[in-house]
């Protein structure tokens, strides 16, 4: 997310989530800290999203839920919010403002209008903001795709006007700011589709990103191309196929797509299956498929399995997994690098077409932006390689502002930022303690100890009783039990003779003290330990 | 690891172990299963270990602890081994054989030769196994370096030998089984680092794999052309060096060693720093310097760092949040894939010298080892192109075994065989019930529900206390704590007049499904609640 301010208006660009990672065990997504929005409510005068990709748009139901705010976006990327604000039971309650590459729109003192770049989704915006100050450009996602599957080309010739005109800061994409030269047509896809669709002597099984609207129509094309009826697998699969249909950004044959049951009597020559799961996500169509838990349809040895997509760094292992399971069933497996395949090109513009962008926009203050440090920092070399000054280049972090006043911009301050975490129906309520206490019962698991002493001798009188969680068999563990309780019995008997079990914190601090000492030297872990003195 | 058995005759085939994934969480090492050889005590004669890499024998200490056997190995493979028994307490206490490519050992009806193989550690072995019933052999690890940095060149005629006088069963490492060509020759990756070194105009840090020797002789004969001294950073550096200076693999000038108080002494272009941490472990020396946490030394603006290793797949995130610290610090980075930077090669032979092993050895029969199902796939087919018949070719999965009699091969049965996990001191102790609560309490946490009742009319004494670990905070949740108080009070006083509060049992059961069916309307979480009932 990102926020153009100009005096007492704020216009806020995308909404996205991430996943987390294995160090934030049970949290589901990750979204924006809104803190500095929250702040300034009566700022905010709409939220404009680039396009319909998860990292732009996935954390909408959970910010609207505190911010409400008009959505301008174009008419894709408005089908996907409004399906996850239906999901939410949010529909309704947000204005949502359908744009073009054409559209201008006035937000208190900022005018905006927008050009048309490409990606691996449809219909996505650059954005110009107009300020009194100077023209701000946010680029969005992009690559420059000069034979696009669509036909929709880049407004190259708009965005050189905008450069002309005099570009104040430009903020642009950096993803594959590490990879030389020009990030090839979604085209080139396309053929090694067709060709593997003429090969196949059997079924064949393709899955990609469902948003990738133009491999979808690749793939119905080879389809079509090979006499094979199409079959969708997957959730995502069978939602955005419908709206990328009614939006014109697919065309297909009528009565080409079949539902499993026909799917299932066709000859196998006869069909294709386009389905969800190539990044190796354990409970979608093409890991069930693999390990034969899909109940709908089998695959069988000498069907074709096409990944059109490479695994995104930490996917490895998962699509690995995946690959050794088709191998298994007997499957030819296309799979790895989209660079080795042909299967697969990036939604990013390399090198090339970064140094293209800026070239075009001529921007005196330049932020790279959507990417890690190291992107971020390849992106400034690049920059400084097409003539921007080096201390006119910002590499930021969350929540660093750039200051510009009459020409001059600083980079001096912060505002609230970063990740907040979403667990279920909390939003931002899973703190630190939680997560230490989860990674640590995760590592070693839990011991409670449980003693009911008499109110006024202190003596024990049931217990103590021990329960273990993730730490070891309590039945198969009864020697390492007994010493616990022999280690209990006598702790409360030395604090009873030294006069301190007065407090019960005393006591089950020196509980907890003994018992994890004891059990690190017998068995080289360190549970939790949850003593629980009940007073009778 | 591998068995060789002839009659009554067993040979133990390398000990390695693995690191566990997120799925097995506070499990340390994963080791095999040793069930078979355990059963079959009286006739194991060996242990014969090809090469001294974690994953050959990382499993040793924990596996002598339940089955000592003698251990043949190379120098080095024994001395590194070595060193991980006396860590463990178990030096002297196995007897450990030296061997090298010319030994010749009998184990009962088993002779066993060896021949010298190239790999990314040197004193590597592969092993032929003259049985009664014919000679089987197991490559080890292996490529084949012509022009190997330590001139100790690959048995080449040996091999052909081997293969002219008839070999029954191969059991060929599948690693690199998926890529084309020929892995480039160790060597290369010294000439990219001697030009890093000459280009690099203040400190050099170089990261590599410890037990690399080949590529730490290159690092040291780059720093000794560039005129640097050399610190070592990291306990496996540290370890290692010493070893391999003395038997031999490394040579070094007189006093090109310094410590870190010396180090950081000298001019900063007369430095190079080898260090651990290439794969981007956390604990490790490069992590800790691209944090700024290493107490000995610092990274400065315009020093070099060096990635001699491609990350491991799995470890890219990791690596990545590193390269992105380097940045941070203004260090020159070099980093990535090795075949882009030039400063990685794989230790694993490629397609075309796999099928060179299988065109010397000739084999009748083909089992392709050490690679997931994929690679033994692919390996199977270069099997077959250089003429090995599909059916005499076996693709195994842990414990399969291939009886081979008269000539015949099948494989039709199974041992007892697969993953001992190591947790602490615990080896196999750690079961599926452990696990699937750790991985529970990790996902949502623990909310622990104590109830006083009275021995006579089951009314509550004291109680109930709510204690919850990684669920909520107590503390900032009491609107819930309070519902689910009331929610006890509720189904104890339902159980009492219906009778059935006679048995714990059926309330522990009641609650856990009540405040479990409760917590998830409430907060779509689903933490494992421990109900613990104390009767007075």
């Amino acid at each position: 997310m990102y926020v153009v301010q100009y005096a007492d208006d704020i216009v806020v660009i995308d909404c996205g989530s991430k996943f987390p990672d294995e160090s934030l065990p049970g949290i589901d997504l990750i979204i924006p800290d809104i803190g500095y929005l929250l702040e300034n409510r009566d700022k905010v005068r709409a939220l404009v999203v680039t396009h319909g990709h998860e990292d732009h748009i996935g954390g909408i139901p959970y910010v609207l839920q505190r911010l409400n705010m008009p959505i301008y976006g174009s008419r894709l990327t408005l089908g996907l919010i409004k399906g996850k604000l239906k999901e939410n039971g949010l529909l309704g309650q947000t204005q949502l403002i359908e744009i073009h590459s054409e559209t201008e729109v006035e937000l208190g003192a900022i005018r905006l209008g927008f050009f048309r770049t490409n990606h691996s989704i449809p219909d996505c915006l650059g954005i110009v903001f107009y300020t009194p100050e100077g023209t701000v450009v946010h680029t969005g996602d992009f690559k420059f795709d000069l034979t696009p599957v669509n036909n929709q080309f880049p407004d190259i010739h708009k965005m050189a006007r905008i450069g002309e005109q005099g570009v104040l800061a430009l903020l642009s994409e950096s993803t594959n700011a590490e990879r030389p030269g020009f990030t090839p047509s979604e085209r080139l896809v396309g053929e090694h589709i067709e060709e593997a669709f003429k090969k196949a002597r059997n079924r064949v099984f393709i899955s990609t990103f469902a948003s990738n609207v133009h491999r979808l129509q690749q793939v119905i094309d080879a389809a079509a191309a090979t006499g094979r009826k199409l079959l969708l697998l997957g959730r995502s699969m069978v939602n955005v196929v419908p709206i990328a249909l009614e939006f014109g950004h697919l065309t297909m044959p009528e009565g080409m797509l079949v539902e499993a049951k026909e799917a299932n009597e066709l000859p196998r020559e006869r069909l294709a299956v386009l389905c969800t799961g190539s990044q190796g996500e354990p409970m979608a169509a093409l890991s069930r498929l693999a390990s034969s838990t899909y109940r709908q349809l089998e695959i069988l040895p000498d069907d074709t399995v096409i990944f059109a997509a490479t695994p995104i760094p930490g996917n490895e292992r998962n699509v690995a997994g995946i690959v050794d399971n088709l191998f298994l069933l007997g499957a030819n497996v296309i799979y790895g690098s989209g660079t080795v395949t042909g299967m697969h090109v990036s939604g990013h513009g390399s090198q090339e077409e970064l140094k293209l962008m800026l070239t075009l926009m001529k921007p005196q203050y330049f932020i790279p932006i959507h990417g890690e440090y190291r992107m971020l920092y390849q992106h400034r070399s690049l920059a400084e390689s097409v003539g921007v000054a080096r201390e006119n280049i910002f590499l930021l972090r969350n929540g660093d502002v750039v200051d510009i006043r009459n020409n001059m911009a600083v980079n001096s301050r912060k505002v609230p930022a970063g990740n907040t975490l979403v667990d279920g129906w909390g939003i931002g309520d899973v703190g630190n303690v939680v997560l230490r206490d989860r990674r640590h019962l995760a590592e070693d698991g839990i011991l409670v100890v449980v003693v009911t002493l008499s109110r006024n001798e202190g003596t024990i009188l049931t217990g103590p009783d021990l329960i273990s969680r993730g730490f070891v068999y309590v039945r198969e563990s009864e020697g390492l039990m007994e010493e616990i309780n022999r280690l209990v019995v006598l702790t409360v008997k030395e604090l009873q003779e030294s006069g301190e079990l007065v407090k019960w914190s005393i006591l089950k601090h020196r509980l907890k003290e003994t018992i994890g000492k004891f059990l690190y030297m017998q068995t080289k872990r360190r549970p939790m330990i949850l003593p629980i003195i009940i007073e009778v």
